[in-house]
Formats: structure tokens, C-alpha cells, sequence
């Protein structure tokens, strides 16, 4: 986690002091749970409420567990510090470590994930905005780098939104995989205690039991979660390379906002650098690095070894903080991005008509020549435009071949922008259902 | 794809056969559509149909493709040799190549899928009946390789059921991530072909329309459908990590069938070697290794470039074919794997009754001793078990201050094994809900 | 490995035919140097001979495999059948099946790495040749995708010559990394055969050998030489991503060779897209998966498990006849590039002037002026440039301030294109050496 | 980075205050430099050491960054408020930031790897002190789990000690591949700076000039760099888990040593759990994740985009950090392994006799016996062992077939221990060299 890629309020999640709390609540209500079967009695269960509003001096847990090697028993030392040692004595009764601690993990990774839904909704709502704001700002389209046909920037906005929309459910998906606790035991059977307090604490945590665990929660859920993160990620590299191509100097078709004491470079004062875009390029690589570790996690030894452990304490905040900072990021460098419509229109014209070759080929087709004989018509003339800048649509009104097959007033219709829009509003009911 | 890693019905999928009958139905049903709006001759869809029943010559294919560098064209051309130039020649108007390509891809993703969750309801009825089996066949868990407390071989078969149960899901929604079809044009505009198509022929493929495509299917659906893949692989390696520690020579509670004729070594014809499992270790590497070039192939250039497309060549096959031998191997090991029901329980007793002492802390705790007094009181009796060889049952009996807490009826109550296996009828009903 | 990105002597060093080739030589070797030390009979070791000029039967050996279910004794069986079952009864003789297999790897992947080196060869002796073609062939050179200041486009071969070359030298330091050979018995001991064995049929091979084996080599080489080879990859992407952007219909300043019968796409006969580097892009994903899975591979259980082998079944072939092939296309590519210098030029001047803003703010400076105020001078006429259209040079001929502090003759000066090539020889001299 | 898995040498490497002192020297050797060119007065040259002994001020140097948004020009802002703006007004002169940055990354590399080595020459140290311990403490050897032939615990030793001797060599060439430095101007022609600036620099701070350079340091030398970490993560984890399988209760060769102060487990006192192994396992998991981003650094648009810094930022010092603690912790490990030499024996006759049935198949070949034969003799007298606990040299002095072949001194030579351990000082001089 780097404080300058990160968010106070995810980075909040994976603070000892929320971690703390979490680990409180899980024995808490544990013992309500117990005194409820009668196993302990319930004023031992009313008092370790005593503590709720108090706060962990976490120095002292610290200390404790250097001396214990042991953080869960640290953490009950010094709650009994708070409870008194003899009202405490029931507490973690008949529960082990993994109980609270892989239960508190899942809880920490829902929290972060509701964080990373609320990113998602605020990052479509600015994708939205855009693609209706352009949703007529005609762009070439492009494969291979190249010019294709016409497209409109506002289609390029609505793609991305709906791959974001994807990535949302992803998300919905993700957080629903890691949704379960598990209070079951030194390996999952439920011997020390009754699978009702897994029940009653799973409730109250806003999760659910854990069908079977063994001492942890299997680690197929986490790799799931970590995947979808994966997936979030890369798609953030999909709309970050597109700005970062429109930036470029030769297409400028758009730039990331410029506040106007940033000095983009300490040598050359007039570059406007897409840093923004750049960085969460890098980001997004920094989040997708967490997937095959997560993924190496699952194959636990037995019932359980600890090796995922001192993973998922790098990438449960790591992953979790970076994607948090880099959606927020993305929806400021959307939300601001400067769109140039006038330069859209230049780059498109930049090799005279030559972008209206595909309908010119169609026509020939259906005017009755033969797809070879159309293809080698249209492209004789394309390649004086390529080569010699001449105009595609005067080109093909001076090629008697050409004029055989169609009349100049068909010909002109073929560059008619209006062709290659016309279905915009029916993409756009698809993507935003409205 | 390594032709002993295969079978037959997942590799067939790949096969260029395959592929150009899907080619043909999209190119067919393509004309269909654009025939019911008009835009083509009735008797030239019809005439189309005429290949249906035809072989394709998949080498006078690969000759045009060698002359015109351009697959689709090959194919067409090849089409056109079949149903006559003539007839054919409204075939593929206003379509691109990758409006084929894509869609042919998907279908290809979701046949695999299909295979793929036929495997898994294969493999949870072999962990389902082997698990029924071995409900009460009590085993020690273990965390950390180490002893822990007794559990059963059918909880152990149970939670891979349910592990497996979830990447049944996986695979559920990852076939749906993946089936779209797209016939949208060069930049996904619909300039030179009505939605309608798209529609149409996503119907009959049994897909949906994508609602964006660029020219391409976004491949934030393909990263997601490795990912899960990547998952489901995970859980193979977790499952054969299990067995192959079960079969190590100091364990010895299970073994993979070994079959009359085998040779296990060249030169210890005593050994029999976990080398299914061991082998779907590395298989599940195989298919793992798929999802980062997945992901990696989401940031395309503009409305498409073609790095994706490599990648896919290999991973599309090779990803599925492997996973699809993984899971029917895995299934035939768990099916068959033989249990040793008697060395588990000789394994248990190795530290005689060693494994009984959470129970023992435990009822001291509840008879009024403080933890930390209860700790160590457990402590130095195990200790003597464990370097001495001791019977940790007599050394409490004989312990002054354990006897001071519990009398000897309740620490004989602690080692019974029943105390172990009370819940195991709970945590079935939750995993098979029956 | 897929058939369309694969070459014939990369392919062969992986047939069976190659591999049971290598385990013949192997074998008989190994019986040359039993006899040597009186181990076996010297009639005996030469009898293995007999099948230096045979070829093998490889269906006969799979049929013997599919029934003892183990390679290398089906191998045995079928050389037995050749050489004679008691002439042959000596072969094989103290050693384990993995002496033969991991030796064989291992011969396999130093004929691969001299192929990738020879490779490699071609590569670099191309870069160079273009790179002094086109070294005073000015350019401009761009940080974040935005006009920097002027380079040449021999520099940018350069740069990619330097960058193969410590490529080639990682591909002999991994060549160097699995040079080695083990014929050490089941685990390593050389219980059974003497170690001169190893010495004398390693030295054979042209390995060295293992100096501590198990029974298998240790993978760490094998890690070590996979990650080689991503690296090496890595730098493919790098100069084909280089290659794309100079060919992106904005810039273009270089095409791929564009060969006559060659169609660029079914429908837009204008387009020549870049779709080798885009290739490469992809291939280099492929080659770089491999070294996870190969670095999974490191830690076996105890002397050796079989994890490994179906990993490498596929990544041995794989990462090395891809990357043979994207060698020698990238030689191609690089080879017969279309260089516009005049784009380039053109490309240069489209902000009139302003790349030469840095060397106009060092002026500033060195005649005096502030770095704050120095910046801010040029920051003004620059925005001129970039908003306005306007010519750099004219518009700080004209602004008073600046002036005050360069004459015109020292604003002239900073717009000569000599001033930032003048130590391209330099480099050249550090790079090539010559 | 974790601190509880950091070590404050190797964090005090990637500290701000580090950083900012490697950018002092940076410009101040670069100002003396100039000077003795001529293109700076030597005064102001001069005048920059006055802040040699001075702490930078990190709180200033934050706060004039988030005014500017630039790194580099905030720290030269607040040097100029330590030397005096005026004399300070040659600093960074002909310079671009990354000739700073990059730079200073890889003087910070070269630091970790300097540590790193030193780490690994302990750990050689602990190995090889271990090995010569245990060098004829014999134990089982053991493919795929399963009882092979006896070896000793001084070759296991050994063994990886000759992989980290490996390990060692790659980390000095990975120190070698980032040992360079490059000021070379915005795009590397030294256009506004001297090739010679480069050279002193470098070469006073232990570097050697980078040949070509573009804005920045090529990344396929990181990529190397991690790749080499990410071997020795493997090797760790290679280590580790062989430990971990000698710890498990059934086998229990050895242990990781148990302090007294040390909880194993808050509710099972009995239970030395392999934490530190297990933990290790994890952190080459961390250290591994570096490799691919540092891979997908190496492509950068043009002479430089920006996408490889958050990266950076992250796997400079978490890999580094991590690798160091993982080999100070194993170093420890290592050292302090408790060894349980009558366990290795007890292991090694679990299976009465059976692990030397190789040498029986050999003898009985030898003997004249067909290979066929031989072996079908050894499985029978092999099964009675396995299925009914009998003893294998008994069983084989009883069966007359093998007798026929075998006299009793020859059988009962077969089960004689030095035979197996003869070769033992033989690989210790290979691995040791003495």
C-alpha cells in the first residue's frame, strides 16, 4: 500500500483499530450466543459489553504479543484488562483463533468491497454523463491503430460503461463469494461449540455461515474475490489506454484536466502529459498481481497450514486500496476529460474520404460487381489517396469503372456522415436501458 | 494442448472443422436475417443452405488463406466454390471478419462450458456418494500438518463438495459471461447492417447480442472467463494436494487405484506414487497460467487490435482442454480412491490421546480454573506425551491438580470420539441440503 | 503450441522422435561407461550400437507404454526388441527413469537456447543495419506519448539493439543454467551406479554434470531459464508496441512490410494494419506465462515429485517454439520496415517550434534569469503555440522580456536541428562498439 | 510492505530521507561535474555541498509538492533555500528529472541486492555448517511421498545449499543488470548536458554509465532484476516446504525451533506448528507476484511513459524488503532446526526392508535373472511386506526362485546401509569444493 495511491476511508478498513473492533464484536456477541444456550452465564456475557465503547490501547496489545507470540490471546489479555480478568473468563470459550480471525477478514473484505461498488456507481454515473454529453461528437473509429469507419466519442463513453456495469456485478458477485463467517472449531466440526453461535454471530456480522469450513475459510472464495478485483483492474487499463492514445500529440482528441499551478514537466513547459492515465496503467498491474497468489492460496495443507496468511496480509489492503484509489482516480480523469471535437473531425479527414472505402466496396456489391472486382475498383483508388493525398470521392467520380457501376449522386451519398450514426440511439437504449 | 492431457468431445470443439461450421451457421442464418428485411434475395439465403450437409475441404481453405493471407476471405471464397459464385455472392454483406470471429469464439467458450459443468456434476456425484460413505469414518485433522482434533473422511469429501459446488457456479456464470454474439460492423456502428441480423443469428447460435461491441466482443467477459477457470483449477490442486499427502508413506490413509498391469517405478516395484494427483498439480498450473494473458488482453488499441488474438489461439483450447482432462482425472481418482480406514485411526492414536487436549483446557476452564492456569496444566502433561511417549489420559489422571478440578469420569468423557462427531449430520444437511 | 506460430527445427528438438533419440544416446553411453568400469561387458555395451542407425518404431513403443503405463520401460522394452533381449540386458542398468528423462529436458532446452541465440543473432545484426541506416534520420522523440524533443530513428534501433543484446546474454547465462545432466539413481546417491557414469555420458552430451541431483535436477534452473526467456519476450512487446504506434494512421512514420497479394482486411481494402507487431504483442504474453508455472515448479516434495512434468510437457515446447518464432518475425519486421523520414519531419513541426522550448529555457537561464521566471517565459509563448497555431520562434522574437536576455541570433541558434544529434556517434560507439 | 515482516536495514533503503540523499549526491556531483566542463562556475558548484551535512527538511519538501505537483523540482526548490537560491541557480542545469529518478532507483537496487547477497552467504553459511553435521545422519529418500532409497540428512542440506549457491549467483547478476546510471536529457541524446556529466556521476556512485538511455533506464534490466528474485522466492518456498513435510506429526525428522515463551496455539498446547515455514511458503508467494509487473514495465510507449512508476513504488521495496526478511528468517530456521535422527530411522523401517528392493532387482539381474523376471520376484516378496507387515529380506531368504539366484550372504548384503552412503563425500567435494 502506498499512502500516495490510497483512500483514508478503505485504508480505514485494514486499520488495527478496525481490526480490533471487528475481532470485539465477533467475541461479543459469541458469548451472548453461548449464554443464550446456557453454556455461559449471562451476566459474564453482559459484561464484556463493558468494552464497547472503550478503546483498544493497541501499544499494549503489541506488547503482549511480543512476549506470547500470539496475537488473538494478546488481544483477549488485554480485553480482560478492560473486562476484568474474572468477568472475561468465558469469553473465546470453545472458539479458536481462525474463528475470529478469518471471520474478521471477510467482514473487512465485504466492507472494502460495498467501498468499491460505491467507486463503480459514481464512475458510471460520470461515464453516462459524458456519453450523453457526446453522444453525437463524431470520431473515427479505429482497429489496428488505423483508421476504420466513423464512430462517435459518446459510443466510445457508452462501451466503457457497460464493460463498467460488468465489472459491477463482478464486483456484486465478489463480495457475495467472501459474505460467510465461521465459528466451527479447531477443525470445523463444531465439537467446542454449538454451529448456533456461528449462526447467531454470522447474523449479527451481516454475513453468512459458512456451510463447512475446516479451521478457515476455504480459499476458493478469496481467489474469486481477488479475481473479479483482476478483472476491475484491467478494464481500468482498457479506458486508460484510450485517453492515453487521444492524448497523444498527433491524435489530441482529448486530455486529462490540467489545473493550472501543475507543471507538467520541469523542462518542457508546454507538454501536457497523460500522468493520470498512466499511473493507474501501472495501478491496475499492481491489483492484477494479486490474483495468482490468491489463486496459489486455496491448495491448503489438511484442515488448514497459515502460508495464505502472510499473503493476504499484503494483498487484502494492498488490492483493495489501489483499485479504491484508481477507480476514484478514473472517474476525476472522465468526469474533467477535456474532449476536442474539432480535432476529431480533422484526424477523420486526414486521409481525404478514404474512411467511406467499406460502404463504396458494399455499393459496388450491390450494384452487381463482383466482391474481387470491387475490392481491386476500390482499392486502386484508395491507394492514390494513400499515396498521393488525392480525394477519395473525386477519385471514384473520375474512375469510369467505377461511374458504371454507380452514379455520381450515389457515389455522394456514401459520404454522408449521418450513414454511420444512424443506430447510435439504439446502442444507447441497449447499454443504459433508457 | 498436450494430446495426453485431452479428450476427444473438448478438443473436437477446436478442431478447424468445428470452426467452419460455425462460420457457415452465423454466414447462413446471417443471410436469413438479412433476407426476412429485404436487404438480399430470398433464393440467395436459400441458396446458401446448400453446404449444409457439404464437408468443408479444410486443406483447398488453407490454400486460398495461403494466397490471400486472410481467413475469412479463404473461407468465403471456398463457400462460393460450393454454392456458386453466383448465389453466394450477398454472402457475409456488411459483416467483418471478426463479427464471424467473435461470435464463433463465444460459441466455442460455451460449448467448453458446457463440458466443462457436465465434468463438475460428474466429479460432485463421485464426492457426494464417497463422502455419504465415509460419514463416520473418523480421521485426525490436521492444521499445519500437525494433529489437531479428530474429524471424519466424509467431512473431508464433503467440503471439497462444496468447494467444487461453488465452481459449479463459477462455471455457470462464466458460460454466461462469454455468450454474446456480436454482428455489429467494422467499428460496432451498424452502419452497414441492422441490429436485426445480430439478433437474429445470436438466437439461433443460442447466445445473446452483445450490447457494445467496437469491432470486437469486449474482452473484460473473456478475463473473466479464465479467471474463473484459473478458480476452479485452484480447488483441482487443493483436492490432490489432500490425497497426495493422504498417500505419503508415513500417512497412508488412502491411496489412488492402482491397476493390475501398471508399473509404479522402473526399479521400486513397491511403490505406488500419487502421480494422478501429483499430475493435476501441474495441470492446474496449466490452466492458471491462462489468466493473466486474459486479463492482459482486455486493454485493446481503440475499437480493436488483434493481440488478443494469439493469445486465444492458445489458451482458448488449451485452458479448457486441460481443465476438462483435469476434472474427468480427478473425478476417476476420487471415485476410485482407496481408504484405509484403520491406519486413520492408528495415525490418530500415534500420541496417545494427544489430540484430546482442547478438550481437557477446555473443562478446566468450565470447572473454574483460569485460562492461563488451564493452559499450563494441559501443557506439562502433553508435554510428557509427547517426549516421553506417555499416555496423556493416565499422566491427567495422576495429576494432582488436574484431578483437584475433574474427577475421573469427566476427563474419561473427554476422550470420547462421539464428542468429535455429534455435528457431522448438521454440517452434512447444510453441504448436501438433504 | 500452435502450428501457425511454429518452425520446423524449434518443433523437432520436441518430436518423439528427437526424445527417444536423446535417451537412446543416453543409454548407450551410459553402457559404454558401465563398461569401462568392468560393470558390465564390454560385448554387451557395444551391442547397444546396433541401434544407432535405426529408427525407432514410436507406435510400437506407445502400444508397450499404453500397457506397463511407464515410458521410459517401453522405450527399454522396444530397444530390447531391436538390440536383442540378452544383448540388451544390461541397459538401463542402475539407473532410474529420471536419469534418462531430466538429462533429455535438459539436452532439449540447450538445443533450443542455441537456436533462440542464433535467433537472436539475426535480430541484432538486423537492428544494426537499420539502425546505421537511419541514424541521422531525425525524429521526434516523445515522453508519455508527447512531443519531447528530436532523436533520430537510428537512435531507436539502437536502443533495441542494446536492449537484445543483454537479451542474448541472458539467453546464454540460461543456456548455461540447464547445461547440466544427472545420472545419480533414486535419490541421488549413487547407490547404484558409479558417478563416473554421469561424468562420462554428460561430457558426451556436451552437459556438465549436476553436481548435487535427487532424483530429478533441480528446478530452480529450470525457473531460471523460463523467466530468461519472459524477459526476453518482454522486450519483443516493448519494440512491436514502438512499431504500432509509428504505424497508427495519426503518426505514421513506419509501416510493415506490406506484401503485394496481401489483403489488410475483407472490407477496407485502404487499411494496412500492423497486425505482426500486434502479433508479437500477443506471442509475447504467451512466452511470459510460462515462468509462474515454471517457478511453481521449484519446491517438490522431498527428492522429487511429478508436479513438474506435465507443466513442462507444455512450456517446454511452447515458450520455446513461440519465441523462436517471434524472433525471427520480429527480424523480418524490423528488416523490412517502411521508413517516412518525411512524416517524421512533418510530425516534428506540428506545434510549430515548440519541441525546442527546453533548449530556450536553458538559455533563459544561463543568460541570467530566474529557473521561476525563466519557465514562466517560455510557458506563455508556448501556450501561444499549443492554442493558437502560432510559430514558437516568431513569438519569442517578438516578446520584450525575452529578448531583454537572448539576442536573435541566440533565439536562431536554439532552433538547429545539429544541436540534438550531435552526440549520436557517441552512442553509437557505446552501443556498438564500433 | 509489512512491518512485521521487514527489517529496518533494508526499509531504510527505500526511505524518503535515502531517496533524497542519492538525489543530493545526484545533482551535486553533476554541478562539479559542469564545472570542471567549464559550463558551470566551480563556485556554484562548490556551494551545493554546503547542504552535504544538512537533514532535508521532508515535511518542506511535501508541502512545495503538493503546490507544484513535481517531485524533483520541489526538492530543488528547498535545496535552493538550503545553499541560497542564487548559488544554487546551476543546479539539475541540461537535466531531466528521470536523469535523478532513475538513477537513484538503481543506486537504491544495487543497496538491496548488496543485502540481499549478504543474507544469502549467511543462509550458505547455516546450510553448510548443517550439512556437514548431518552429513551421515541417514534418512529415507523419498519420490513422489513415497520411501525410496536411504540418503542422509547431509545431502538434503547440501542440496540446498548448491541451490542457493545458484541463488547467490543470480542475485550478483541481477545486482549487475541495474547497475548502471543514466543523465542523458529528456529523451537521452545529451542534446542540453555532456556524455561526460554521465560518466563522473555514475561513476561516483558506483555505477557505469547506461549506453543508451532514452528519458529513462531501460526496464528490461528490472525485469531481469525481479525475475531473479522471483528464483530465489522459489528456491525459499523449495526449502520451506521440505521442512514442513519433516514436521509433520507422522514423520517428525524435525522441527522448527520452539522458544519457551511461545503459545503454538490458544487452544491446543500440544501443537509445534511449522508457523515459520509456512509463513516462508507465503512470502515467496509475495516476493513471486513482482516478476509479471516488473515484465509488463519493459513495453513503454516511445522513449517513455510513466506507467511503470506505481509499480515500482510498490515492488522496489516490498520484493526487496520481503526477500530479505524470508532469508534472514530461513537463515534462522536453518540454523536452529531441531533434527531428530532416531525418527529418521524409525521412518526408514517402517516398511520392513522394503526400500531396498531396487538393490534386490538389481542383484537378481545381475545374477542372470531377465529384468522381467527379476521384477516380477522383487513385487511378490515386495506385496507381502506392504500388505501384511512381513520383513523383506526374510521373506526373500525364503523364496526359493530368488534363492536360486541369490545366495544368504548376497541377500543380506542388499540391506547394508554403507552402500547406499558411499557416494557421500564424493557430492560434498563437488558442493563444497573441499
Amino acid at each position: 500500500m502506498i499512502p500516495r495511491y490510497s483512500r483514508p476511508e478503505m485504508v480505514a478498513i485494514w486499520s488495527p483499530e478496525t481490526k480490533f473492533r471487528i475481532w470485539y464484536e465477533i467475541e461479543a456477541h459469541a458469548c451472548d450466543a453461548q449464554a443464550k444456550l446456557g453454556v455461559i452465564p449471562k451476566e459474564n456475557a453482559a459484561a464484556v459489553w463493558k468494552a464497547r465503547d472503550v478503546e483498544f490501547d493497541i501499544a499494549r496489545i503489541d506488547e503482549i504479543e511480543r512476549e506470547t507470540k500470539h496475537d488473538v490471546i494478546a488481544f483477549l489479555t488485554h480485553l480482560a484488562e478492560i473486562v476484568g480478568a474474572d468477568e472475561a473468563r468465558f469469553v473465546h470459550q470453545g472458539m479458536t483463533s481462525s474463528d475470529v480471525l478469518d471471520t474478521t477478514f471477510n467482514v473487512q473484505l465485504v466492507r472494502a468491497a460495498d467501498i468499491l461498488i460505491a467507486d463503480m456507481d459514481a464512475l458510471l454515473e460520470a461515464l453516462k454523463r459524458r456519453a450523453y454529453e457526446h453522444k453525437d461528437t463524431v470520431r473515427i473509429g479505429r482497429s489496428h491503430g488505423i483508421h476504420a469507419e466513423p464512430t462517435t466519442m459518446g459510443l466510445t463513453f457508452a462501451r466503457f460503461y457497460a464493460e463498467m456495469d460488468r465489472n459491477r456485478a463482478r464486483l456484486v458477485t465478489a463480495r457475495e463469494e467472501v459474505a460467510t463467517g465461521a465459528i466451527s472449531g479447531a477443525v470445523g466440526t463444531f465439537a467446542n461449540i454449538d454451529p448456533f453461535v456461528e449462526e447467531y454471530v454470522t447474523e449479527k456480522l451481516g454475513l453468512v455461515p459458512e456451510p463447512i469450513s475446516t479451521q478457515v475459510i476455504p480459499r476458493d472464495r478469496h481467489a474469486a474475490f481477488f479475481a473479479a478485483l483482476g478483472v476491475v483492474a484491467s478494464s481500468i487499463e482498457n479506458l486508460a489506454t484510450e485517453i492515453r492514445h487521444m492524448q497523444r500529440t498527433e491524435v489530441l482528441e482529448a486530455e486529462e484536466f490540467f489545473s493550472k499551478g501543475q507543471k507538467g514537466s520541469s523542462a518542457m513547459p508546454h507538454k501536457r502529459n497523460p500522468v493520470l492515465t498512466e499511473n493507474l496503467t501501472g495501478l491496475a498491474r499492481l491489483v492484477r498481481m494479486a490474483v495468482i497468489p490468491a489463486m496459489e492460496n486455496v491448495a491448503l495443507w489438511h484442515e488448514r497450514d497459515i502460508s495464505h496468511s502472510s499473503v493476504e496480509r499484503n494483498i487484502g489492503p494492498d488490492a483493495t486500496v489501489t483499485l479504491d484509489f484508481a477507480l476514484a482516480r478514473l472517474t476525476q480523469v472522465v468526469d474533467k476529460l477535456v474532449v476536442y471535437p474539432d480535432n476529431m473531425l480533422a484526424n477523420m479527414n486526414k486521409f481525404r474520404g478514404l474512411v467511406m472505402s467499406q460502404r463504396v466496396l458494399l455499393a459496388l456489391t450491390q450494384a452487381g460487381v463482383s466482391r474481387e472486382d470491387a475490392y481491386k475498383l476500390v482499392q486502386r483508388n484508395a491507394m492514390k489517396v494513400w499515396e498521393e493525398g488525392a480525394d477519395f470521392k473525386e477519385e471514384l467520380l473520375g474512375d469510369g469503372d467505377v461511374r458504371a457501376a454507380l452514379s455520381e449522386a450515389e457515389i455522394e451519398e456514401k459520404f454522408d456522415l449521418g450513414y454511420h450514426t444512424k443506430h447510435v440511439d439504439t446502442i444507447f437504449a441497449r447499454v443504459f436501458g433508457d
